[in-house]
């Protein structure tokens, strides 16, 4: 650990690099950059011994200072989670290339021709706890978009992301792709992190991957742009018109195929007119989760615990619901809009009318007519991997893949038009 | 004047109103908002004689203070410059409405319906300084693209800016927008901008519009994204390939059609082969151009004056320009990289292939092959009307228009899907 740099200076001097990096990467052609990234994939493959032999001295630091078990498990790697690493680089090489596709294009009456191109980003940084996996995902999603990444993980998976990152680089360095396209910070203290998000017009955006306090720290002092959600603070509003058969399905998915992901319900709304919502609750609580119901809820099933204000605020990212009736599709808006997380929120309803109502007043990242909130996913959107989900208003919103990860410039080709 | 409300409550309350505002504007129809621009304008022009009352007061008030000369002539309204105003609103009302647009769609494998979809961004803050003419042209902008605006004009235009939005408003709500949806700050003073650039999560997006001082302390201080450009250090670069008389044509237009807008060329790079260097040089002089040569450009043109390291990174807004003679193309991508500001670049040459090159790697919001750098404008971009130029990278680059001021959702309809 070279603690002994500053940690300004290091972020500028691997940023200048970086930008020295992108542009090369820049101007890479799609299949020059995939081939770098089935290199890099072969190459961590081949360095699973080394990577197994760091992570085990990562783990046994972790374990003889107290990590808890579920950081262990993020931290620990074995031969299956590196080889389902490599597979995740090799996945992002057979993407589609966003970059130089052409967003529009429009001729001017002067004969100037103008067209917006797709371009990578630039410099993006990435900040992230103890899962080592993101070391390769996050560096072949910005590499494939044309970025270099400047990657800063959690101190104690140090050994585990040094000897990833050799293996990447040393594959993506084989396919033509400069080293200092993906960079790992080389110093794992707090002030790394704040260099990092001081450094405007070095890095050009930051992606924090990690538990809320990460993203919170992240939003509340970065100077570089973000994208991220803090909170997935997601409704499911069960119509008067629902299905019931459908609602329980979809209901108990949202809440509980996996009860710590970010696209998980936390508050069930139901309209006052629905007639199965006592048999709903039930079917909730019935696959085990702890429900909390206003009063009327309570009413309808006198067994579940009370809600307070600060549960319509809370993501439980546990086995646990807030489940509130309402008076009508607008309550159920308002609702949302006062303590849902702009994140993913669904409606379960026959009626379309009403959804389509719902879809278009609900200001979030996602909305969902029938389908669960646990689609909120890139892969399951179909965009083969995401960088993360972004429930800001600007550039990208909800999961995050390699479109994201560019921006555009406007090309202008002319025969010598002046303005005059 | 308010100026005993608290600045961050005044903005929070404003930001409140302005977010129920924009729920009721982000689901109105095309016609609607075009309808209600439509009388917002009418009105403007009604109210023309209480506007150039209140001016008039302001330009006493500015010329007792000792207002410059340039500062008075952009807070002056006449009778023209109030019906071009108004002109202007009439003329969004006519542009195509980015909200409700699909911009990609897709059917999961699993039946699930995917698509983006554009939505307003929500709540716009615009900080302006002595034109009052922003006042209405943002607002308009903001307004058809279903967001809210918070105005915050400069002190010396505020009855001008007041008598601006009654008017507005008054239209506006004739056609059924709600009041809320344009406010301007009553407090002018600098605590106000202060608490727009804090309030995150209550404004969406901030947008300055005026001088470089206003957008430094923008950028620095804003806790809320910010659509900008600090400078516009822009370059004409000629190749050894280029047509001399069209060089010419664009080197006088990019930098003499109007000095002091951010389009304009400040720097002429010129390829050491160009045949026509000297007499280049000598057209843009001619043209009332001061020239400041590097080395090699004197040995030219012994007459022009010296340019020092300072001159690269100058955006002179004035009838001066560095011009310095490079070895090659890359040469003169090296120096746009080191010395631009991202904003618009130009390369005139018959070589295609060195064109495109230049197109690809010169990394800025606008890049054109021969044509003028004078043409970084929305409406020359046949955008309709802009509300700035950005030159950063995430969101939107070159001129932002109605687009710009919008984001995207993702919507989902299913018949049941759980993801299992």
């Amino acid at each position: 650990m070279d603690a002994a740099a500053n940690p300004t200076d290091l972020i500028a001097e691997m940023g200048r690099r970086a930008r020295a990096a992108a542009l090369v990467l820049a101007s890479l052609p799609t299949a020059r950059k995939a081939a770098a990234l089935a290199l890099a994939a072969e190459s961590v493959r081949a360095a699973s011994a080394e990577i197994l032999a760091a992570n085990a001295v990562d783990m046994a630091r972790a374990t003889e200072s107290g990590l808890s078990g579920a950081l262990l498990d993020r931290l620990r790697l074995d031969s299956g989670r590196i080889a389902a690493m490599a597979d995740g680089v090799a996945a992002v090489a057979a993407l589609a290339d966003p970059v130089g596709q052409v967003i529009d294009s429009r001729d001017r009456p002067n004969g100037l021709k103008l067209s917006r191109v797709r371009v990578p980003i630039g410099v993006i940084g990435i900040i992230y706890e103890s899962r080592p996996n993101v070391t390769a995902d996050a560096a072949a999603l910005c590499v494939m978009a044309g970025n270099a990444a400047i990657l800063r993980g959690g101190s104690e998976a140090v050994g585990s992301n040094r000897a990833i990152h050799a293996a990447l680089v040393a594959g993506l360095e084989a396919g033509g792709v400069p080293a200092d396209a993906v960079q790992l910070v080389p110093i794992t203290d707090r002030a790394a992190v704040g260099a990092m998000l001081a450094a405007d017009g070095v890095i050009d955006l930051i992606i924090p991957r990690g538990g809320k306090s990460l993203v919170a720290r992240v939003q509340a002092e970065a100077r570089v742009p973000v994208l991220a959600h803090l909170d997935g603070i997601n409704h499911v509003y069960v119509d008067a018109s629902a299905d019931p058969a459908m609602a329980a399905a979809v209901v108990v998915d949202a809440k509980m195929r996996r009860t710590g992901v970010c696209g998980s319900m936390e508050t069930l709304l139901i309209h006052r007119a629905y007639p199965d919502a006592a048999a709903l609750i039930r079917r909730l609580a019935d696959a085990g989760c702890m429900v909390r119901g206003d009063a009327a809820a309570r009413a309808l099933a006198p067994d579940i615990a009370v809600a307070d204000t600060a549960d319509w605020d809370t993501e439980y990212l546990d086995a646990i619901a807030s489940v509130a009736i309402v008076d009508d599709l607008d309550a159920a808006v308002a609702h949302i809009a006062g303590h849902g997380s702009h994140h993913t929120d669904a409606i379960i309803a026959e009626d379309a009318a009403v959804a389509e109502h719902f879809l278009t007043a609900v200001d979030s990242a996602i909305v969902l007519w029938n389908a669960s909130t646990q689609f909120a996913d890139g892969g399951e959107f179909g965009l083969g991997a995401e960088i993360g989900i972004a429930t800001g208003r600007l550039h990208a919103r909800g999961p995050v893949a390699l479109e994201g990860l560019t921006t555009y410039k406007w090309i202008g080709r002319g025969t010598g038009q002046v303005r005059g």
